[in-house]
Formats: C-alpha cells, sequence, structure tokens
C-alpha cells in the first residue's frame, strides 16, 4: 500500500504518522523539544522518524510548518515562534536524510486540507477555515483546493480590522487576531472582572459564560462582535459554503456561534450568505493527516 | 472572424461593442438612460444592439453588471444603484432576443479580465483590481483566473476596516468604500477646509494636493492611511503580484501611490512585499473588452 509520512511541526513539539492515501493515520508518534532553534534537532528528528517507520513503503513526505513558507521552493521564510529559522531551505537541507520528495506549507493550510477531505468541510467547494489558539491561524479552500501562491498565503488573521491598532506579533498593527487571540481574552476578562487574579484560562472563561457569569459572557461577546465583523469581509470576498473553527478556542463553539451568526448577518451582504454553515473542526489527527494529505496531493499534481 | 459582444452595463448607460478573441474592440455603441429601473428598457437595447451588430458573427455575449450576480445562474441578486433588479433571472429573459450564449459577471470582474489579460497585470498569475469611483469596486485574479463562487465574490471593497463604523450602502457598517469613496473624499475635504463651498470634485482635490495645498494633502493622507492598511489584509491573504487602480479617483495615483506604499510596507507580512507592484490600469475600453473576453473565455470551458 502506498503511504505518506505526514509531520504537524508545532512551536515545541513534532507529531508525525504515517498516513494512508485517504488520509487515514495507521502509526504515529510524539516528539518534544523546547529548542527547535537549533536546526540540527529538527533535522536529524526526521532522519530518526523515517528509520522509524521503514517497514512502510512511505512515497512522499508532508509538512506543516509553524509558520510563513515559500510553498513553491519549500524553504522557510520565518517562524513567529521559533527563531532563527529565517530564509532557510528546508527542503534543500532535509535532501540528505530523504529519498523520496518532500512538501511543505503552513500548518493552517494542512490543517485546512485535512478538514476539507475527512473533517467539517468535506465536500464543499468554498470554505474558510480558523484555528483559534494563541494566534489566528487560517486558511481557505476554493474550488476544493487550497490554491498556491509563491508564499503559503492565506493570513486571514493579519487583516486588521481598527485603523489605529495594538502591535500585532506579525509586525503590523490592529489585525484581528490581536481581538480573538488566547492572551487577549484572558487579559480582557482580568479588566472586566477587576480584582479576579485565579490563574485561569480560555476554558474557565467558556464554563463561567456557560453558568451565565456577566464579565465572562462580556469576553465572549467583544469576541464574538469583533470575529463576526471580520468574517463578513471575508464572506463578501470569497462567497464561502462553510467556516469552519478549530483549535483550542473552538471548545468554546457553543456560546460563540450564535453571536458571531448575528453579527454576520447584519454585516454581510445577503447574497453571499445563502447556505453558509458554521461549524466546529472534526477531523482526527488533522495536523499529521492533513501533512500526509499534502504529501500525497502534491504528488499526484 | 468569430467576435463577441461585450456590454459594460453602468447606473445610467450600456456602452456595448464587437470584441475580437484578443479582446479588442472592433466596433462600439453608447447608450444613455436614466431609467434602468424599467427593466424592457435595458432588455429590448439588447435587442436593438444584436440587430446594429448583425454584420458580425457574433458567437456569444458578455454582461458587465453594476450589482451582485449569480454567475452560473446569469441572474441578478441586486444592484445597488438601480432599484427593481432583485433576484432578475437576466440570462433566461434574454434568451428571447439572442440566439447565442449569455454570460453575465459582475462589472469589476470583467474590468479585471481587461486587465488581467490586455492591460496592467498581463501576464501576472496573482493581483488585486480597485475601481476606486463613488464605489469601491473590487475583483481577484488568482492563477490567472478569475475564480467563480455562486455569487460574482470578491467584494473587497465591503471589508471593513473599523469594529463600529459608519452605514455603507452594502448593508453593513465601517467598509473601506465607506473611507475612500468619492462622496466620503469630497465630505472630509469640506469639513477640513471650512467655509469651502466651490462645487469642487476629487479631481480640484488631487489638483490642489499637487500645488501642496495642506487641506488637500491631508485628505489623500488619510485615504492612503485606510486604504494602506485594508490593503496589507489583502496582501497577507492573496499574496499579490501586483495592485491595478482604475476608476476616477484613479487620476490622482501620482498622489496617492507612494504614500499607500508607505503604509503596505509597515503594516504587511514582508514575505509578501516581495515583487508586489503598485499599478494604475491602462487597458483600452476595458469595460465592453472584458465582457467580450468573458463570453469569449466562458465558451473555452
Amino acid at each position: 500500500m502506498k503511504v505518506f509520512l505526514g509531520i504537524d511541526w508545532g512551536g515545541t513539539y513534532i507529531k508525525a504518522g504515517v498516513v494512508d492515501n485517504q488520509g487515514i493515520v495507521l502509526e504515529k508518534r510524539f516528539f518534544s523539544s523546547p529548542d527547535f532553534r537549533k536546526k540540527n534537532i529538527f533535522l536529524t528528528r526526521i532522519g530518526f522518524l523515517l528509520k522509524d517507520f521503514k517497514n512502510f513503503k512511505i512515497q512522499a513526505v508532508g509538512i506543516g510548518a509553524p509558520g510563513i513558507v515559500n510553498t513553491r521552493k519549500g524553504s522557510i521564510y520565518y517562524l513567529p515562534n521559533i527563531k532563527g529559522w529565517k530564509n532557510f531551505p528546508l527542503k534543500q537541507k532535509l535532501a540528505k536524510y530523504l529519498d523520496v520528495p518532500v512538501f511543505i506549507d503552513n500548518d493552517a493550510n494542512v490543517f485546512a486540507l485535512a478538514e476539507a477531505r475527512r473533517g467539517a468541510a468535506r465536500g464543499k467547494s468554498r470554505a474558510i477555515f480558523l484555528t483559534l489558539g494563541t494566534g489566528l491561524g487560517s486558511s481557505i479552500v476554493f474550488d476544493k483546493k487550497i490554491l498556491k501562491a509563491e508564499t503559503s498565503a492565506w493570513e486571514l488573521g493579519h487583516v486588521p480590522v481598527v485603523l489605529k491598532g495594538r502591535k500585532c506579533g506579525c509586525g503590523g498593527r490592529g489585525c484581528i487576531e490581536t481581538f480573538v487571540g488566547n492572551r487577549y481574552l484572558l487579559k480582557r476578562y482580568k479588566s472586566i472582572r477587576k480584582g479576579y487574579s485565579e490563574a485561569g484560562d480560555v476554558e474557565d472563561i467558556y464554563k463561567k459564560a456557560l453558568k451565565g457569569e456577566k464579565a465572562a459572557l462580556r469576553v465572549w461577546e467583544e469576541f464574538s462582535h469583533a470575529l463576526g465583523i471580520f468574517l463578513s469581509g471575508m464572506i463578501n470576498i470569497f462567497n464561502p459554503q462553510a467556516i469552519i473553527f478549530g483549535g483550542g478556542i473552538s471548545g468554546a463553539f457553543k456560546v460563540f456561534k450564535p453571536m458571531v451568526l448575528k453579527e454576520i448577518k447584519q454585516q454581510a451582504m445577503w447574497p453571499h450568505l445563502k447556505g453558509l454553515k458554521l461549524l466546529k473542526a472534526k477531523a482526527k489527527d488533522a495536523g499529521i493527516s492533513g501533512a500526509g494529505l499534502l504529501a500525497k496531493e502534491s504528488m499526484n499534481n
């Protein structure tokens, strides 16, 4: 059976697995390192993984990288959370460890591929994908494909929603990420509930909102207002059939979905709203599966 | 020779022409009517045009409509500046006047097609197209194509750039159109230059800025700030090779280009900026030519 190696590369971990041509993960490994700034730690680990999986006939390797990638060259422009990878020719450097083709894309594009083929957007022609966590990852499927630019593109998280905003990790200001990221939600909750000092997390604010706590509800209302206004613009551009919510914060989907939908119905142009669905992500092992599917679909092109 | 009929339909006019398979306009007509709310005036006029051009072997008709279109069905969702066309099956109604296929799209998509094939974006894989006038029309070329959704899509002008903004003609609030449209620029100029009561137009503000008038320069600075912040978001999504500026306000390109570029360089993520060009539109008879090209390219699909 033809199989693919899918690599989900995070700030401090590698999840890797053998993926079949349906995107199903047959076997997987987890490896954690606090120091991927040292590129050799990453590169040699990929070599080990291939030895680990030597009983499989791996046709190609797919990697979802936590940053901006040149998808054509397979090089890294930069990784916001790992220093030292600026303009690094990853594909070229991996050549000595690999005797099969390797394809590299942004982790959000890889996540979207898993959701489009096996998850919540299965069968949809056009969808918007968001991974809500510390940052706001994103991708677009159009004509059932993740279209290729020179960069990994589709950085919807870095669309400004105010003209003079807070500094964002990307170097710009006022990006939607600065209104819906983890850190921002916690900070906002603390500023509304003065005196609150528990080391809470976003799940905590979610649970409190479910119980009807006013401060928590207000945080989710503001979150939904910003996200809804932003998404309306994206709907006016792409006329998607679905918007898929993944990442840690999507655990609160039940709380924010009706609020986001209300904003969208007020803001977006009505012809684009027909049949639009807001859905929670559901592909299993999306990072590994999507990276495997990236390898498979890139081989077929 | 195979030729196509291209129709550039505005709020109060029809420009129509015979277009060859390169997009060159061989012969054209102009017709003006203040009352396209009466659909029969429009429909019978298309019939007359076909008679006018009966010596040409017209293969198909392309129409650029001033509003939101269902490109698959060839129907009109609505036209912001002409009442009474809500959910109108235009293609179906035209069938009795035409014995050739008809293809309908949004006027900004048609403009973009002309610029992509014969104008400033010729040869580019990915470009953003803006028509700056009363409203902000827009389109996207990706993989050298204007990708088809269910609606005519690509309504970048209705991306909000503030979270609580002024009412926009689209029904939403705070869209970029409300910061860069004709009316807004004039209003802003009058509010800065208190006491100014000349019946000036945007060209006037442009000329005054060239002469160094402070109030006029400030209007263009604010315009460029908003446009630059907005475009940075679009650049982070699409990684375009060019942004093409058309429409009446693009007459002031020389004044606003350096200011917009400065904003973009501060705001957009650097990997997306490589080789990006800001260019003025240049296709001749873009509306007619693009509509003819729409007909030609739709026949080939």
